[in-house]
């Protein structure tokens, strides 16, 4: 098949330094324009991940048109996120976004782009977490009344506790125990458990990319099921595997666990081997 | 609601008396019968677990009906085995079985009993395992094309490897990824791995009750599902959740997985708090 | 060799019950001597774990020369255990105290036995958790500057967090550092790591025997040491080997680390095989 | 202080290149000569890494000379290893060697490199291993009798199993204990644990970097204790650290374990913060 033709915006951050490194190397990309405030800090040419062009983010309406993109992928910040969704949309291109911090009117702003291209946002495109989130609600659901605790490790350069990922798996335990448990960030002193709350622990420590971990206990018996990124890179590559199963939808909202559902049906794993 | 009359057979066996405590325990039972070649090493009277009545196998046709028993409750040997299922049925009682090791001719019988009365048999009782069972089926459909390894912990005096658990899992995830994965128990000297093999880690260490941890890994991530009992009372209270459900249903063969449903559905929880 | 007699205070409670039932395994323990404040609670006669004799803890005193002991066990309450540690020193007879909450001027008296008597108290006998310490020293000494984090998790009905034995670690990382750190019990919102803090996480669930998890971090590498116990009857196996490592020795205070060290020379294990 | 001068073997190779990013990120590194086979495929220059000189490896000797070389580091392959070491020997410069797989004619070559400048051998670099090794070797001796079973995993391209390191532990515990154990490298069929014997278990999966967990039980509890690797430069990392702690010492054969300690004694820890 030919491949996709991609925009990464935000490319000289790190992120989008990810984001080349994983469009250079999957195979369904066949095309990568980047945009940058500052172009001149995007290495191109000869590096292993240089892009095949680099424009300037105010040149975002005509590089699209001019470089025939099918996919946006943006990882950038709210305000400026904004504006090139709004660019993409007016030129039919898909859009995957992993920007998070929206405000409210950023958010119906989002509502009209979805409504005119494929839209897929996510807060993780690890297809490891969206699979450890599978299990969770299905142990969850198979073990009515076991205690539940979220365990997650990262770096101990990292400053909200917990991690959006944790939160987005407490709200799952909810949704599967259809209850909004309280959520303890921690025990001192006289403090036994209480009802169905869920302990919520984040550990920070050395380097550590991301580790989650749920564990739900009861009857002489535990079961813990856990997550470990070894690099920021998957999500990168998971973005990527979104972008190419975005192309050619009709338009609409997209969620990442769909695309997971679809790698399946077709039998392309993506994983190292 | 009035509970159930349980038979026990085999009650002065290891397992047996893990029954008889879970069954004293389990508020759903009302009446139990204990079934036993050697009626007199079961304790009965004062002690915590003493069952109602105490029978000599041989007698059991005849205290079926005497003791007007819902469900039998079975963790024996196969010959033995095949007799008291057959007399369940001929007194139109449930079973629940957790003996192992049938050969074909005693497996057709078997066939013959769940024609005549509601029948369920496993080789594993406990909940968190069959939620384990779920969360691993869950996770190798997410991750198509992710390396998997079983890894079981059991005491230092089990002599078969790996636990027939770790069995089950293997056919699971063969089942889900639709294809029957070479299965390779440890790794030595230039073996590096091949295709989609399934490594298979038998540990035996102590008096470890048992543990099962199934890894999958690709993509510079891993998803670790795990689960660890801490006594073998579980799989007892395990069979007699079973029995409970089990009584009053039409005759026919029936999985350990529909009692987790039904639980689910009635809210029933059975965890400890 | 000829066994010891030993004397078991609070022999109605959880934990007399523990240590009767190690006492009936423990080949060096001879004979059994249990007080108690309702001697009519304590099973004897047929029962596995049944002592040799059975008294009331007022005439501890008389039972302590009569009975012949060798050496006292105390898991009670500080008032009580006050009393039966003085009566144990007046007798000359060897105490093990695994008691705790003395206030001042009951650990004065402590002192005075100490004097007088062998004394070895400890806030945990299990060999593993003390191998565990001896396993953390090393590793925070040998690696400098990394970050550490302590998780313990134990049974939803547990009242006080963290675990007094994450407290006696917390105290070891701080004698190996040379530096008592900050602890953080659980981290919400923007709170990154500080300094060299050590966060500490107290996870409840379900009926968890007990499980101390320590986490170094640094350079892109992790160092994880964990222990786990499988039944609270390990403290008071431990207790018994202190007892039987301290008949004999000089008067003055001895440490549970010395009962390992002991086993250590002479090749006897107590592990279970 | 002013940095060390330092020579690197195998620029051009995988091990050369992670030794140039971390002497570029160690502040104890003043200088850096690379010399390799093919030494215009080392990238100089601007790059982060670029080394300050690079050298044809036929050229080493003036070149050391030249460049006031204090140490090198060799990770490349026996044969032209032993021409390195030579070359530093003659020159008096200290050698930190990482190759493996000398035949007895080459360690002779070794032997006599050791009586002429300071020399350090290791077969891993890791502050981490380093440290796990000691707390292994501290749980074993307080543990006699337990079981231990060592479990290791790497990503599915590696050939050989055990790995080097496992290897490493499983003659640490050996000599703790005493006594070679038998090792068995996984179980299947009727197999049961034999005396004292340590099951080694390889596991292979996707791209982890390396992790070594080693398993104590006995007596209803368990102690484990676990490496893991994020990346493989933290074994660049930790042979910098050494060939920083080399200089300057008298000749003879040093091991790993003494650049911990020396850490330890001045505070220098060397981990990210």
């Amino acid at each position: 098949m030919g491949g996709h033709r991609v925009a990464i915006t935000g490319a000289s951050g790190r992120m989008g330094g990810e984001l080349l490194a994983a469009a250079a190397a999957d195979d369904a990309v066949e095309y990568v324009l980047a945009a940058s405030r500052t172009p001149e800090a995007v290495t191109s040419g000869d590096a292993p991940s240089a892009p095949d062009a680099v424009v300037d983010e105010g040149d975002l309406d005509d590089a699209l048109e001019h470089h025939d993109v099918d996919v946006l992928v943006d990882f950038t910040v709210p305000d400026a996120s904004v504006e090139y969704l709004r660019t993409a949309a007016n030129n039919g291109v898909a859009v995957v976004v992993g920007t998070t911090g929206y405000d409210d009117a950023e958010l119906e702003t989002l509502e009209s782009v979805a409504e005119t291209v494929p839209f897929l946002r996510a807060s993780n495109f690890s297809r490891g977490v969206a699979a450890l989130r599978r299990a969770v609600r299905s142990a969850v659901e198979a073990l009515p009344g076991y205690d539940v605790e979220v365990t997650e490790t990262h770096h101990n350069g990292k400053r909200d506790a917990p991690s959006g990922t944790a939160l987005t798996i407490l709200d799952d335990i909810d949704e599967a125990r259809g209850d909004a448990a309280e959520r303890v960030h921690g025990r001192e002193g006289d403090q036994p458990r209480e009802g169905d709350e869920i302990g919520v622990h984040a550990r920070r420590a050395g380097d550590v990319t991301g580790e989650h971990r749920v564990l739900l206990a009861g009857n002489e018996e535990i079961v813990e099921l856990t997550h470990r990124a070894g690099s920021r890179g998957i999500f990168a590559a998971g973005a990527l595997d979104a972008a190419t199963w975005l192309v050619g939808r009709d338009p609409g909202r997209y969620d990442f666990d769909a695309v997971l559902d679809a790698d399946r049906d077709t039998g392309d794993t993506g994983a190292s081997q």
